[in-house]
């Protein structure tokens, strides 16, 4: 069966709760936007591409957990909604861009029925303008993975041993993956050996989430500690390592879960390639080099309690940027839908 | 109090139980050689210097708990005890190193006893000097590593914020450690303003053992998992990296705790030093380089548990190094307690 991370169903989105996996299978539901953003800081739901996703229909939420006197009462709320989902969590650009998308698609919506239906009527109408766009936002996101996929395998040589960071799979995403999706492509085509999963500390999402993924899937893989990437390169036992992104820009530098930077010296020392993928809703126009994108930091409980139990002396404090930034001169090359992007980088450029 | 980690007291090896730490201080009593085998295998003891300390009253035990009718007896019994201790753990030279030197001592002392006593009472007096000479091993142990935290910490700027990996520690030595030994010697030197304390994956050295004794010195730390060392390294928050090791092979090459040779890496890459504290008996003469270190692969449950946890689906396996080679240009210097040795490594020189 498909795995899917997130689906709207019975005016609720629901969120398989990733905190849990793979212990666990269970959805969460969440009814209103503020329990969406919820679900967003608390890591119910994660990865970039998912997270955008699963603000999209946050968005939607927020038109109808509310009576409108008016279309004009709704876009207030609705812009104070966005405020509040894009604030969920810093780094991931995809989240900012869907919650654009669906405020201007509520505008536009807005604009164009007001000709034709005025007060309940015309924010009812909006309202289904909104959620065709969270449910194409969705669609778009598996459509766009198919052929990152697509694009990612070609790249890949036979025999192939992967080391990919995090989880950038079908659970990160609405379906298929990222990094994960190059990898599922290239094991259908006879590609890949094997997979070395970094268990990536500290929440764990390649042991708990891609190893869960690829197990489902029968594709062969072995779990390692963060630290030992360096060890397996120098072996010669990793020929290529595929990541995803949290934010790019417009140079290529790229912000992805923490350990990626380390991963990207280490694969350079060893002449090893290195690929980040990711749609290119990831791609953050604005920012020139990757100095701008903000690094968030969590909590040092997350580092210092695994499973429950306290692995540090009390009095130790721990740092957690989730997050680091791989300067572009260590990607050999960067993979969205719309093509394969090689140095120097120029995302401007189509269907390469 | 000063920390010890095994001791001999009341015809017992006592070894403090380093699997509890940081929760519960508890030691735990060894009353035979196979028990001391036993303990290191488990890692109830850990760390190159304290377990070759723990293997030399391993070997004394040998000599006492059995009855011998002849010293040739007890000689044939201490070549089978010698045995399994070093197979007890592959890569620590410090184990072969001092349990080759209690066989000597007890081949020196029943040769140079045999003319004044026979029988029993040879047998007695070989087994005083075997204790006698497990002593010194001990003892010894904390004097280099004071004359190696003097030496090292002379090499420490200012103000610096040291990353160290592992435990390095009182609790990997008889006492004081080697690489924390340089940093305790530098901290009470003043010049040292933070540790980063990489928590080292998968036995938590770092966050269990490495954060406890710092925490009881009152030395700044901060924690970090071992996939963040880069990113603060990228930032300039990285001043020197201080490690300790387990085998050094003639040309310098390094076998330490995994994760070692990515920390080497990424050091090189942002241009900051990177030292190797360890006695001298860390040295492996017989070997020209680290190709012939060998590497101690242990269990998968030791990744895919955590606290009891298992972290990762029930289909997958992880791999276990325990260790990893660092190539001998990656090093800056290597401390021992008879001097700082620069490249070309040449340990054959001496108070250098």
């Amino acid at each position: 069966m498909k795995l899917r991370p997130l689906y709207f169903k019975k005016d609720a989105l629901w969120l398989l709760d990733q905190r849990l996996l793979p212990g666990r299978l269970k959805y969460t539901a969440c009814r209103d936007h503020a329990a969406v953003a919820r679900a967003i800081k608390n890591m119910i739901v994660r990865g970039a591409p998912a997270i955008g996703c699963a603000a999209a229909y946050g968005y939607y939420l927020a038109s109808v957990e509310k009576e409108f006197g008016s279309v004009e009462r709704m876009m207030e709320y609705l812009r104070r909604a966005a405020i509040l989902l894009n604030a969920a969590r810093p780094t991931a650009v995809n989240l900012k861009w869907a919650v654009t998308r669906m405020s201007d698609a509520a505008a536009a919506a807005s604009a164009a029925l007001r000709d034709f239906s005025v007060g309940a009527t015309l924010v009812s109408r909006v309202r289904r303008s909104l959620l065709s766009e969270a449910d194409r936002i969705l669609r778009r996101d598996e459509a766009m993975n198919r052929k990152i996929g697509a694009l990612g395998a070609r790249l890949i040589l036979k025999k192939s041993n992967i080391l990919t960071h995090c989880n950038a799979g079908a659970l990160a995403t609405s379906a298929y993956g990222t990094a994960l999706g190059i990898i599922r492509s290239a094991f259908r085509a006879g590609k890949i050996k094997k997979v070395f999963v970094d268990e990536t500390r500290p929440y764990l999402q390649g042991a708990r989430l891609t190893a869960w993924e690829l197990s489902r899937e029968k594709i062969p893989h072995a779990l390692i500690t963060d630290n030992m990437a360096g060890h397996f390169m120098a072996r010669g036992e990793v020929d290529a390592v595929v990541v995803g992104a949290d934010s790019i820009a417009s140079n290529g530098d790229t912000a992805n879960k923490i350990g990626t930077y380390s991963l990207a010296v280490l694969a350079a020392h060893h002449g090893i390639p290195f690929y980040v993928a990711a749609p290119s809703s990831t791609i953050d126009a604005s920012l020139k080099n990757g100095a701008g994108i903000p690094i968030e930091e969590r909590s040092s409980d997350e580092v210092t309690r695994i499973c429950g139990c306290r692995i540090a002396p009390a009095g130790t404090k721990a740092l957690h940027p989730a997050f680091d930034v791989t300067p572009s001169g260590l990607i050999t090359a960067v993979i969205t839908e719309k093509g394969v992007f090689r140095k120097p980088f120029d995302f401007g450029q189509k269907n390469k």
